[in-house]
């Protein structure tokens, strides 16, 4: 097995932000994150899908946030969001039987709006 | 089932990244990506992990490459590098049995080195 550390002070591998928890204002775990979007020609991350509620991915609400809005915290070992758990009631979401295009520029501009995220 | 699409023209979803397929500069296919090493606080993407040879990540090497090394091209549905199969065998590498740590200074500096990626 490869002894790998796929995280270090200020580098993390891509699969280990995949299920990484997410803590709110109140250290309320809100969830996990699923994925990261990257921005295919810069290399910056865009958007971070937090999946919240089911069980094991299954059943779970998806919110595309804004990646600015997540600070990792090293004693929590996971991120921390200003959103809370009221926000995110009213957010873009999409769940297991709905659809969601990352295309969608009026979806995307939602979520930008939401979080009061300025895009350039 | 979510109908998610989870790669656009401009963006895409970390877990797509991992198995996106690399070309070498005359089309040949160098490899996929393993996994990329995101930066935590500024949500930049540092580096991608090259995996070379073996079979379905069995007995395969494993390349850190500088992510501005390399570019996505949407003809090929893949990313192109510049680094061609001659500069990977000298490459910073590792594999199924040795160890490797993204902390470990000297090795990163071996990489920016190798590729001459100036760190600030």
């Amino acid at each position: 097995m490869v002894t790998e550390a796929r995280e270090t002070s200020t580098l993390i591998g891509s699969d280990q932000v995949e299920g990484t928890a997410v803590f709110g204002t109140n250290d309320e775990r809100s969830g996990s994150i699923e994925r990261v979007m990257i921005d295919k020609t810069s290399g910056q991350v865009s958007y971070a899908v937090l999946s919240f509620g089911g069980f094991l991915g299954i059943g779970s609400d998806h919110y595309p946030l804004p990646w600015n809005s997540l600070k990792y915290d090293t004693g929590l070992g996971g991120y921390r969001t200003g959103v809370t758990l009221e926000q995110l009631q009213g957010a873009p979401k999409y769940s297991a039987d709905s659809d969601w295009s990352w295309s969608d520029q009026t979806r995307i501009r939602s979520v930008n709006d939401y979080y009061g995220i300025r895009v350039t």
